[in-house]
């Protein structure tokens, strides 16, 4: 039998799958592919993968890959058994297949077949919660497993993605210089390292996605605000951006929509003016909301994104909608062009700021609740390049966290601090002329709206208080200051506000 | 062995259960009562059931009740068999214990000690895929479950709650006397109907409770534009409040907030300036956000107010924040006063049509998923009464879903219609000048984004989906009326952006 000469095996020929493989496959590595669907394989050879530049897949099995129930009835005949045969050990299988059942149902064809301290990598979207799982299982077997967040969409697989991996941390030593290699380089330093146990990498990518969304959100609404307000055309929108991504909001996002603007249909009309305003959610975005409202976190610009696409999701009511009601009269926009355009850079950069506060915010209490040892500037680093978020900005997050790990949020970093007292006047123009306008900025406004009560040492929440302990019972406590004999500090206090309720506060039934 | 006399059994003994004894006992129903720790029992009996009022409760066992696991030891001599005993058959008896692992307990050991047709209802706040399963097990012993929403607080539960029953819809007709009249009646209706199948009694519960929960935040930000912004006193306010009181905005928590402005500390001080503005979530707010987000609706006003909630928590940071970051310079309000009051007026009510648009577009679309037959008109009429949220207003839903139980939303109904288009220009102004002063207003500014964006027939979606096809080979669709050769309609068109990327649309990777 020859000598293993695999470095990686990896299943799922999607296109994140096929261009990881010829990613690592430029980076000298020797890639062992599978898919379910054997033809999908053999298309793949023949086209992406063929000519010089894909040399070392000749590697690669083209195996009839069995179904699950077939692969049970004879697990001796499956072909994966000579196939990981390929690998060198530790044998390493990054599995690029459909977050959730698929995951579970290779890993469990794959285990049987494999040996102590062999390596499973998940780079699929799967929820952490999941990775936690696999790590637990996977560990009682004796094997290792890494859940890797990818992403870079397309071209982040086929040029260098940032790679988040966490898991069994002895995975590490084994996999690290595929995965620095395979991963973006910035400023020669690859957007990649490890995160932390378990389900940490995953989490860590969840929060990338739901950032991604609200990324995404800020730039539709100053689109928006540029094309119903001031009333540009798609060419003068894409130069704002061109202009904007080589100042403070210079991103990958930003580049790409610049692009999509100019992009044209056959008939010269821009190709955005014919895509419906329908947006899928239901994935990470989500996620990262419902975690953030688990962990009590107010991650209210991720929240408003995710329902931003929930609402464009309505399409048919909204057209219906559009009918009966109708907005304020549009009255032409009497300033400044250029300072708008302006005052718009500087809500975009500032409301980025808060949500990128608020992701940070998000993974340093859930790192405290689940005893991860998150590195923050590690995390921005990887996030710098190679992925959808990429950006000169996360640069200056790096330095906010090397230059202070422990600071509470990036709102007390200095850079970023000056940054949202320079935007603020602008930024308050803009969400002030949306309102207006009747042009909806759900996430320019809740990001306003956090860093007004973020910066509030007293916010309302005392009439909250009063209420709860009114109709309920449910005690308050004191200010610190107000103290006396009746409101003590530390205790949980009720007022008999009517004077007929009873005395028993509600220790049972909350609301 | 004596005749049964008891018409209910009630076990929780907290605030709430107490009150509701108090109650069906006013009502002239004979009620038995249970709970863990006995000496509560004769506290009640002593106190506040004393004298002729509570002549019926002397029917009140006081059981040496045992903890779970001395039952399972020595289940026949649990006094719970022979309480049981005095109960009328069906047996009926209400559960107001903790909602969690208390309900699975109790229900654990009451079930074998119940005959065919006896039944067991929740009262708690449980979440509703609990009260789904529990009508599950239940039915399959033969017996049968009612998961109850029961709002109203203390006072609610001593003088007339808001009933949500749901579940085995054979436990109706032997529950309907007694809850009916137990419920609050509004114009001689009870606020008590059955609200449909399984779960579908607390999920309505749990609507509500989140719709509370925008409520008071709508109200905490009214408070506080008048507070920061005008420099009104809590008098002041307090005089506001009785005022809207009188108007549109008629409802038990305008009133409360009055009361509770205008009560004093024992210095004169009012009593809401002492309380920590800290306010505690995590609960059934935070799942009526977590649901909208499962069921893809953008329910974006709950969001808000429980995420306000959480920022809220973070009082030792905003302090320290409070430090760093400066708001814009504060500029005395220069214009009319009270067309200020009352443009907020119109904000809070606008801002309120809007959370119960958005409150009952995710019951429509749960009911649709669940397949409950939801009364939409029977919700509202609930909810006019005996519960926190009971207005005037929930009379004119009530109207609205009677006149047509098949309005996509609440603004589609001529009354609200015109209610929304008479307060957007005020409404558009408090938000504008929140902005400028920095006073947070989260609630209302997410209503107004909402109420744009539902009326847009446009929305930027065109966007996001235009970058999720360029960077992650996600797929668009053709706006209608935009089709072309190469467009074409119902089809999932990927383009190929940049002329680099691969031909493969990213079926199972997907961000």
């Amino acid at each position: 039998m020859a000598q293993p000469t695999g470095d990686i095996g990896l299943i799922g020929l999607a296109v994140m799958g096929q261009n990881l493989i010829l990613n690592m496959n430029d980076k000298g590595f020797t890639v062992v592919a599978y898919n379910r669907t054997t033809s999908k394989v053999d298309y793949f050879l023949e086209n992406e993968a063929k000519g010089e530049q894909a040399r070392r897949l000749y590697s690669v099995c083209r195996p009839t890959y069995p179904r699950p129930q077939q692969v049970r009835k004879s697990r001796a005949r499956t072909p994966l058994t000579s196939s990981s045969a390929k690998l060198k050990r530790p044998r390493k299988i990054i599995l690029l297949v459909k977050a959730g059942v698929a995951v579970d149902a290779f890993i469990e064809q794959l285990a049987p077949k494999l040996e102590q301290g062999d390596i499973i990598i998940d780079g699929g979207n799967s929820h952490y919660p999941d990775s936690i799982r696999r790590t637990k299982e996977l560990e009682a077997k004796g094997l290792l497993f890494v859940g890797c967040g990818v992403s870079g969409g397309e071209d982040g697989a086929r040029y260098g993605p940032s790679l988040m991996p966490g898991g069994s941390p002895a995975a590490w030593p084994h996999i690290k210089e595929i995965f620095q290699k395979t991963a973006a380089q910035v400023q020669s330093e690859p957007c990649c390292d490890w995160v932390g146990e378990n389900g940490a990498g995953h989490y860590v990518k969840m929060v990338h996605n739901g950032i991604e969304y609200g990324d995404m959100q800020l730039i539709a609404e100053a689109y928006d605000v540029l094309k119903r307000g001031l009333g540009l055309s798609e060419d003068e929108i894409a130069d704002i951006f061109t202009k904007w991504n080589k100042g403070v909001l210079d991103s990958f996002l930003i580049e790409i929509t610049s692009n999509i603007l100019k992009f044209k249909d056959e008939d010269g009309e821009p190709m955005v003016t014919k895509i419906l305003d329908q947006a899928g959610q239901k994935g990470t975005g989500k996620w990262t909301a419902v975690a953030a409202l688990d962990a009590g976190m107010p991650v209210t610009l991720i929240g408003e994104a995710v329902f931003a696409r929930c609402l464009s999701a309505l399409k048919a009511e909204r057209m219906r909608a559009s009918k009966v009601i109708a907005g304020p009269q549009k009255e032409p926009f009497k300033g400044d062009k250029q300072q708008f355009i302006d005052d718009l850079e500087q809500a975009l950069y500032a409301s980025k700021i808060i949500s990128y506060t608020q992701g940070f915010m998000l993974m340093r209490q859930t790192a405290k609740e689940m005893g991860w040892n998150l590195n923050y500037a590690g995390i921005a680093r990887m996030w710098r390049g190679g992925c959808i978020i990429k950006s000169v900005f996360l640069g200056d997050i790096t330095k906010a966290y090397e230059k202070d790990i422990n600071i509470e949020s990036l709102l007390f970093d200095d850079f970023f601090n000056k940054a949202v007292h320079k935007a603020q006047p602008g930024w308050r123009r803009i969400v002030a002329q949306g309102v207006i306008w009747g042009i909806p900025l759900p996430a320019f406004s809740t990001a306003l709206a956090f860093f007004d009560g973020y910066r509030s040492e007293i916010v309302p929440a005392n009439i909250l208080q009063a209420q709860r302990d009114y109709f309920g019972a449910h005690t308050f406590r004191v200010l610190p200051g107000k103290e006396n004999a009746k409101l003590k500090a530390g205790e949980d206090i009720h007022i008999n506000w009517t004077g007929h309720g009873g005395n028993v506060s509600a220790s049972t039934y909350s609301a």
